[in-house]
C-alpha cells in the first residue's frame, strides 16, 4: 500500500522544517527560491496535493466544524468543547477535534490535514509555541483560500478572522479591585511567560489596577511561570519569605498550588491571604478551602464561535469583509479564598 | 450548493432513528424488510453512500487514527488521548478525535464520519447509552469491512477486537483488603448504574473482598448514582446518618464529593473515615485532604492502545484472527485521606 505523501513527510525526506514545506508549497516569499524549487519538484513527482480547500468548497459542504486547542487537561478547553458540541449539534453539524500539544508543527499539521476537504471551518486557540514565533502562515493560508477561522481565547491581531475573547485587562484589573476594597494591600500575580497574550494582557490589568490606586508595582511581585510541570516548586519558592496578602493567578492551577503552599507556611485562607483564580472550574470548586475566580464562561464562548463560524458558512458570500471580535463578560464568582 | 446526504439528514427525513438508518443500509435483519427498502430507496435516490472502507483501505493508508471518547472533562480520558498521541505522532501518526456526549446515536454518526475514509483505524471507549442499550452493529460493520477497533476502559466482551483495559474487580478488591487492613470494618462503595460495565466491575470486587473476609453486604452499602449532574446532593443524602469508616469511589468526583459531605457532617478523615477514589487525577492531587487513589495510567493505556492498534495497522494481513484483551495494572496511591 502506498503512503500519502505528508508535509511531515516532505519535511523529513527533504531535511527542513514543516514550516518551511508549508510556505514553499504556497510561494512564500520567506523560503528562497532554489529552497522552493526543490520542495515544490519533490512534491509534484511524488504527487503531493496541498489544499484544494476552494474547490471542495464549490463543489459540496461537509457539515464538519475542525477545532483545534491546545490540549485538553485544562478545564477550559473542556467547557469550550462542550459549547462548541452542543451549539453544532443543534445546527446539524458535527465536531473534529484535534490537539497541538502547544506545538507549531502540530498545528500547522493538523490544519494541513482538516483543511483537506474534510471541513467546512475552523475554530481555535493558538498553541504557546505559535504565539512565541508570532508565525501564522498557516492561517492565512487557510483564509485566502475561503475557509473561514474563529479564534477564541488564545486570539492574536491582524488575522481577517472572527474572535470571541474575553477582556483580560479588565478582568484582572476588576479582580484586584476587589482585593484592594478587601482589604489587602501587598499583591502578587502568578502569570505565563509574556508571549502568551492571556498571561500578558492579564499581568497588565493587574498593574494597571494597582498604578490606578497609586500602588507602586515591583516586578518581583509578578511570577512568569514558563516551566508548568515543575510550577509546585517555582510557586513555593515564589511565595517563601513574603508578606503577600492576595495573590491572583492566571489559571486555577496556579492558584491552588499558591493555596497549598500559603498554607504549609502556615498562613490562613482568606485571613492572612486572599487568591482569586482564572478559570471557574472542578479544582476551584472543590479545592479546601474553595477558590473565588474570574468565571471564563468557556461553555458561553465555544458557543457563541461555533455559531458565529456556523453564520459566516451558512451566510451568502458578499465582497465586503468585515469581521467581528466578541468579548464575552467574565464575573467574579466568589467563594472561601477571599473575604 | 447541495447538502451531503447524512445519515442524521435520512433519519430526520423518514422520522425513523438514526440506528434504524444505519442497519437498515447495512440490510440487518433487526429492521423489517419493508423499513429496510424505504430506507435503502431514499438514500439511493439522493445519492447517499455509506461508508467504502475496504476501497478506500486497499488504495491509500490514511496514518490517522480516529479516537471516540464519552468526554473530555474527565481527567482519565484526558491522559489517554495525551498516551494515545505520544504514540502515534512518534510513530507519524495523527489523531482526530470526536466524542459521543455519552449518546448512542452521537457515537454511530461519529463512526460513520471519521469511517468513511479519513481514518485507518479506532481506539474507542464507549458511551453509557451504548451500554445500557448493547447495541453494536456500528462497530461490527466497521470491522466487517477490515478497519480495525481498540477499545480501552468502557469495553464489551463479544466485539472481535483487541482491548486494553484494568483488572476492575481485582482492583476494587484490593482497595477494600487496603482499608480492611488498617482497620476499618463499616465500608460503603459509591459507585455508577451496573449498565456502567467499570462500575459493576468495581463494585463486585468490593463485595467479593468483603464476604471473603466473612463480612455482609447489604445492598444499602452501595450507593449507584445514575444522575451525575446531582451527585453532590445524592451523596450528602446517602452520608447523613451512618457511621461508615471508609469509602471507596468509582471516581475522584465522587470521592472528592464524599470527602467534603463527611467533614460538614463533623467527622475527620482519614481517623473517622477513610477514603479511596479509581481515577489518580489533578482533583484528588489536590484535593484538602489529598485522596489516596487507584491509579488507572490512563496515559499507558492510550499508548497501549495506539500501539497495538498501529501494530494491527502495519502487520500483514493473516487468515487467522486473534484479538489480545491486555490489562493494565492499577497501583494504589497512598495520600491523607487513608492511614
Amino acid at each position: 500500500m502506498p503512503q500519502k505523501l505528508t508535509l511531515k513527510k516532505i519535511a523529513q525526506d527533504l531535511k527542513v522544517s514543516i514550516s518551511t514545506v508549508s510556505k514553499a508549497l504556497r510561494d512564500s516569499h520567506e523560503i528562497s527560491v532554489e529552497t522552493r524549487d526543490k520542495i515544490k519538484d519533490y512534491a509534484k513527482k511524488y504527487n503531493y496535493k496541498p489544499n484544494n480547500i476552494a474547490l471542495s468548497l464549490k463543489n459540496q459542504k461537509t457539515k464538519k466544524i475542525g477545532v483545534i486547542i491546545p490540549e485538553i487537561v485544562h478545564h477550559f478547553f473542556a467547557t469550550v468543547i462542550s459549547g462548541i458540541e452542543k451549539v453544532a449539534n443543534d445546527k446539524g453539524y458535527q465536531v473534529i477535534i484535534c490537539l497541538s500539544g502547544e506545538s507549531f508543527d502540530k498545528e500547522v499539521v493538523n490544519m494541513d490535514m482538516l483543511a483537506n476537504g474534510s471541513i467546512d471551518g475552523f475554530i481555535m486557540s493558538l498553541s504557546k509555541e505559535t504565539l512565541e514565533r508570532q508565525d501564522y502562515h498557516h492561517l492565512r493560508e487557510v483564509l485566502n483560500q475561503g475557509m473561514p477561522i474563529v479564534m477564541f481565547d488564545r486570539a492574536v491581531e491582524g488575522i481577517p478572522c472572527d474572535k470571541i475573547i474575553i477582556d483580560d485587562v479588565a478582568a484582572a484589573q476588576s479582580a484586584t479591585e476587589f482585593l484592594l476594597r478587601k482589604g489587602k494591600s501587598k499583591l502578587a500575580i502568578i502569570s505565563t511567560v509574556d508571549y502568551v497574550n492571556v498571561g500578558r494582557l492579564r499581568t497588565q490589568g493587574f498593574k494597571e489596577a494597582l498604578l490606578k490606586r497609586g500602588i507602586e508595582v515591583s516586578d518581583k511581585d509578578v511570577l512568569k511561570i514558563e516551566d508548568t510541570e515543575n510550577s509546585t516548586t517555582i510557586i513555593e519558592n515564589f511565595l517563601k519569605d513574603t508578606d503577600y496578602d492576595g495573590i491572583i493567578a492566571v489559571n486555577e492551577l496556579f492558584a491552588v498550588t499558591a493555596s497549598k503552599a500559603l498554607q504549609k507556611l502556615g498562613k490562613s485562607i482568606p485571613d492572612d491571604a486572599s487568591i482569586i483564580a482564572f478559570t471557574d472550574g472542578m479544582l476551584s470548586k472543590y479545592a479546601s478551602p474553595t477558590l473565588t475566580t474570574i468565571g471564563q464562561k468557556g461553555e458561553d464562548m465555544g458557543g457563541l464561535a461555533a455559531a458565529k463560524l456556523i453564520e459566516r458558512l451558512e451566510a451568502p458570500q458578499t465582497i465586503e469583509e468585515s469581521y467581528e471580535t466578541v468579548i464575552v463578560k467574565t464575573s467574579l464568582v466568589e467563594r472561601e479564598s477571599t473575604p
